[in-house]
C-alpha cells in the first residue's frame, strides 16, 4: 500500500462489536524510516460513520515505511504503508513561523482569508456556487462554524445536524448523524482542492438549536469526535470559538480544557485559536496564534509583544450595506484595512455583507461575491507573495522624521521627547506613532501604506548602501507605477496627495 | 462717561513715580446698582504700555453705575461712569454651561474653532488676508499662541517679540514691549468684531528663542502681565499650553500655578483650558473644559463623565497634504472629524496645511483657505444652531437593536449580553458601541450621523407619542432632503448606502 505524504489514510475497523467500547478502538501508527527521533508511536481514535462502521483516519507526515497496529475490543491486526512525496501542490498542515506562517514543509503560507460561516449548512447547490466562487477569488482561508447558525440572515434550518437527537429531544454527542460529517469531510477536501485552509470554528453563541448550551461533557465528546475524525485532513485550524465571551455557557476554564485536548489528542498540531467579541483570551500554551476581533489595528504591535504569536484580525467588519454597523465597510476600507494590518505585521480576514431579499449573504452563507474588495485583495495577494523572505513591522522613529541630529539643540530636543514617549504604555506611544506611514521591511525591501493620508510628498530613509527602486503604488486603482531607481539613502518623494498610496522600495 | 456692558474701560495712571512698584498699581472697581450680589470690590492691576505709560483696563459685566478708584504710588483719584446695554452682537465672555458653552448673556454659544498658531506674528499684510479669510470663514474660535512658534513651514523671525531683552541677551520679562502688545490688542478686536474668540495660548514648546524655557518665576511675570492687559477683553480664552507634556521645562505643578493665579485674579472668570499631547492634564478646579489633541472620538462620553466638563477636541489632524500625519487628512476626514465629535457631544476645531513653497500655511500663518472642509463645516454649523435646545449625545443601547424582547429567549439573551458588557470598563464598551450611527437629540430632534458607514436601511426608535418629520442630510454634497414627516415609534428607513449620511428627526 502507498499513500502520498499529507494525504488521509483511513482504515475501517468493522462494525458491532465495537459499540460498547467505542473510546478503546485506535489505531497506533509507527515510522519505520529516518528521521529516528520520528519513530515515536502516535495513537489515533477511531470515530462511527455511516452504517454504524468504525474507521481511524491518519496522515503520514514523513516519508517511508509506516507499521501499524488496530486495536479494537478483541481485534488486533495490522498493516503497514509506504509514504511517498506528496502531490505537487501540498504541502501540510499550517505551521507558525516567527511572527507569521509556514506550511509543514516550510513554503511560506500568507493567510488571506475569508469568513463563510454557514455555508456547509446550506443546500447543496447553494455549496457549489460558493464553491465556484473561492474558486475565482483569491482566498486561502475560510472561517466556518461547524454548528449551524442562528441570527439575522440566518434564519434557515439546515438540513442535517452533527448529531441525531435522544428520545427526550436533546441531543446525543453520542450519536453523530454521518449525513452531517460526511458532507463536512467533502467540503473540507473541496476547499484543499483549492488550496483554502478551512479554519473550523467548533464553538459560537449564534445558536438556537442547543449546541452553544451543551454541558461541558458534551462539548468534549464533540470535540474529540472532531479530532478523530477531522485532524488527519491537512487543511483544517481549530478555532476554539467565534466571540468566546458570548458563549454564555461556557468559563474560561471551559477553553481552556478544550485547548489542552486539542494540544494533547491532535497528533498533527493543526493551529489553535480563539476568537474574541471584545478582549483578547488571555495566553495559553495550547494557542497558536491570536485570532482578533478589533479594528484597531495598532494594537498589532502590542498584541505580538504580549503573545509572542503572530496576530490574525479574523473579524474587522465586512464590506457591504447592512444595518449593523460591522456589515457596512465600503470596499476602499475593507481593502484598507487588509493593507493596514498586513503592513503592520498582522494577517486580515475578508467578508461580504450585501442586503439581499433571499438573505444569502456570503458571510454567513456563500453565494457569490458583490462587493469591490476581492480584486484589489487579490492584488495585495500578488505583491506580498512577490516580496522575498520574512518582513518585519517597523515602528517609525519617534520625533521629527527630519530633525538634523547633528544639531546639539535639535538631538537634545529629540531626546526629551523621546524620554518622554517612553514613560507611557507601549499602546498609547503606538496609538500616537506610525499611523501613516504603515511600514513592514526585510533587508530586501521597504512597504510603506499611506492609507488616508494624502501626503505631496514624503521623506524614505533608505539604507546608505545598495541601490534601490521604487514604485508606487495604488492600492484601489490596482496599479504599480515605476518612480526612481538607483537611490539610496535619505530621498524626499513626490506624491500624488491621494488615498489609498503605497510605496515599495526593493534592492537592486 | 458711558461705556457699554462687555466693552474695555481703559484709564491711564500716568508715568514716571510708577516705575519702582508696579505691583501696587491698580484701580478697584465697584458696582453701584443691582443685583446687591455683584457689589463687591473688584480689583485690577496695572501694566505697562507704550511709552512707559502705566493703564488699567476693566469691562463691566453689569448695566448701572460704577465707580473706581485708582491706586497708584501716592496719587489715590477715582471716577464713576455709567454702563450702558451692550451692542447687538456682543454677548460677553463665553462661559460653559452643562456639556456646552452660552455666553455670559445666556445666548448659547456652539464652538467652531480654527486654528493658526502663529498668524499673529506674520507681516501686517499676511495678518490682514487672514481677518478676511476669517470674516467668510465659518469659524467663531482660533486657537493662536502669544508667543512665536518655531518648527516646520515656521522658520521665519517674527518682527517683534512680547519682551525687549536685557543686555546679556536674555529675555527681560519686566520690559514688555508694547509694539507687541498692541499689536496683539488689535488682532483681539479685529476678531472680536468678526464674532470670534481668542483661545490664547499661554505656552508652548515649539520654540528656539527661548521662551518655552522662562523659569517658573518669569512665565509667572508674563502671566500676570497678560491678565492686566488682556482679560477686559470679551472674547479671549486662556489656553496654558499647547502641549503641555512637550514644554519640557515646566512640572505639572507650574501647570496648576498658572491655573491657580487665572483663577484668583482674571477678575472675568475667562474659559481656562491646558491642550494635551498624549494623556489629558488631571482634573483642577480652574479647568473650565477639556481641551483636547485625540481623534479617539469614543472617549468623549468617557472624558465627559471623568471630568464633569465640555469636550473639545482642539486638535484632531488638519486637511492637507504635508507630509506629516497630522497634516495630511482629506477634506471629508475632517468634516467627518467634526460631524464625529459633535455627534458624540463634544466641539471641534479645524486646521489646514497644504503644502507651499512660501511656507504660508493656514495652521500656523493664516492666509487663504485651499481646503474644501470649511463650506461643509459651516453647513454643519448652520444646521446645528438651528436646531432647539440642548441636546446630549446617547449612548445607543446595548445589545440587538431588533430584538423582540417579548421573546423570552431574546430577552434572556440580551440581558446576558447586557451584563457581560457591563463588567467591562466604560470605555472599551464605548469602543465596540455606537461607532455608527453616533446620535445626539434633545426631546424636540434627534440627529444621527453615519460617518465611513453605508447601510442600505437603518431602524429609527422614535418616540412613540409626537409626529416626527425626517430629513436625510448629505454632509459632503451639503444637501437636506426631506424623506417622510408624520412618523413615530420604530420605523425603518432605506438609505443610499453612502458615507457621510446623517439623518435628522424634528418633533413637528
Amino acid at each position: 500500500m502507498e499513500i502520498r505524504k499529507y494525504e488521509m489514510l483511513e482504515i475501517s475497523l468493522g462494525h458491532a462489536e465495537l459499540e460498547k467500547a467505542t473510546e478503546e478502538n485506535a489505531a497506533v501508527f509507527q515510522f519505520c524510516g529516518t528521521p529516528e527521533e520520528e519513530k515515536k508511536q502516535i495513537k489515533v481514535p477511531a470515530f462511527r460513520c455511516s452504517g454504524g462502521e468504525y474507521r481511524v483516519r491518519f496522515m503520514p507526515m514523513h516519508e517511508g515505511l509506516w507499521k501499524y497496529r488496530i486495536l479494537a475490543g478483541t481485534q488486533n491486526s495490522g498493516g503497514e504503508f509506504l509514504c511517498t512525496a506528496p502531490a505537487e501542490n501540498m504541502h501540510g498542515p499550517v505551521r507558525t513561523k516567527g511572527e507569521g506562517f509556514v506550511y509543514d514543509d516550510g513554503v511560506r503560507f500568507l493567510p488571506f482569508g475569508t469568513t463563510c460561516y454557514a455555508w456547509i449548512h446550506q443546500p447543496e447547490e447553494l455549496r457549489g456556487e460558493t464553491l465556484h466562487t473561492l474558486e475565482n477569488a483569491p482566498f486561502n482561508k475560510i472561517r466556518m462554524c461547524i454548528f449551524p447558525k442562528s441570527m439575522p440572515y440566518n434564519n434557515n434550518d439546515p438540513e442535517v445536524y452533527p448529531f441525531r437527537k435522544k428520545e427526550d429531544g436533546s441531543w446525543n454527542v453520542n450519536d453523530s448523524d454521518p449525513v452531517f460529517w460526511d458532507m463536512l469531510d467533502a467540503q473540507i477536501i473541496n476547499l484543499k482542492k483549492l488550496g483554502i485552509e478551512a479554519d473550523l470554528i467548533l464553538f459560537h453563541p449564534y445558536d438556537r438549536w442547543g449546541f452553544a448550551q451543551l454541558t461541558q461533557e458534551e462539548s468534549c465528546t464533540y470535540l474529540r469526535y472532531c479530532i478523530a475524525r477531522l485532524s488527519a485532513h491537512s487543511n483544517i485550524w481549530w478555532s476554539l470559538a467565534n466571540e468566546y465571551e458570548m458563549v454564555h455557557a461556557k468559563t474560561l476554564e471551559d477553553w481552556d480544557e478544550y485547548g489542552e485536548i486539542l494540544l494533547a489528542e491532535d497528533p498533527y498540531r493543526h493551529l489553535i485559536s480563539i476568537h474574541n467579541f471584545l478582549q483578547l483570551y488571555p495566553k495559553k500554551r495550547w494557542m497558536t496564534h491570536c485570532s482578533v476581533q478589533s479594528g484597531d489595528i495598532n494594537r498589532i504591535l502590542l498584541w505580538k509583544e504580549q503573545y509572542g504569536l503572530p496576530v490574525m484580525i479574523d473579524e474587522c467588519g465586512y464590506e457591504g450595506d447592512i444595518e449593523y454597523e460591522w456589515g457596512n465597510l465600503t470596499g476602499f476600507e475593507m481593502v484598507h484595512r487588509f493593507w493596514q494590518t498586513m503592513c503592520r505585521g498582522g494577517f486580515c480576514t475578508h467578508g461580504e455583507t450585501f442586503h439581499r431579499e433571499d438573505e444569502v449573504l456570503w458571510w454567513a452563507k456563500g453565494g457569490k461575491l458583490y462587493g469591490e474588495s476581492a480584486p484589489r485583495i487579490a492584488f495585495l495577494r500578488e505583491l506580498l507573495e512577490s516580496l522575498p523572505g520574512e518582513w518585519k513591522p517597523i515602528r517609525r522613529r519617534i520625533g521629527n522624521p527630519n530633525a538634523d541630529l547633528s544639531d546639539p539643540a535639535e538631538a537634545e530636543s529629540e531626546k526629551k521627547f523621546k524620554e518622554m514617549m517612553e514613560k507611557f504604555p507601549q499602546d498609547i506611544q503606538d496609538s500616537f506613532y506610525a499611523q501613516t506611514p504603515l511600514q513592514i521591511e526585510s533587508d530586501q525591501f521597504r512597504l510603506l501604506y499611506l492609507g488616508h493620508a494624502c501626503p505631496s510628498r514624503i521623506h524614505m530613509q533608505l539604507p546608505d548602501d545598495g541601490s534601490w527602486k521604487i514604485e508606487l503604488i495604488d492600492v484601489w486603482n490596482m496599479t504599480r507605477n515605476f518612480l526612481i531607481e538607483g537611490v539610496r539613502g535619505n530621498i524626499c518623494l513626490g506624491l500624488p496627495a491621494k488615498e489609498g498610496m503605497a510605496l515599495l522600495a526593493v534592492k537592486e
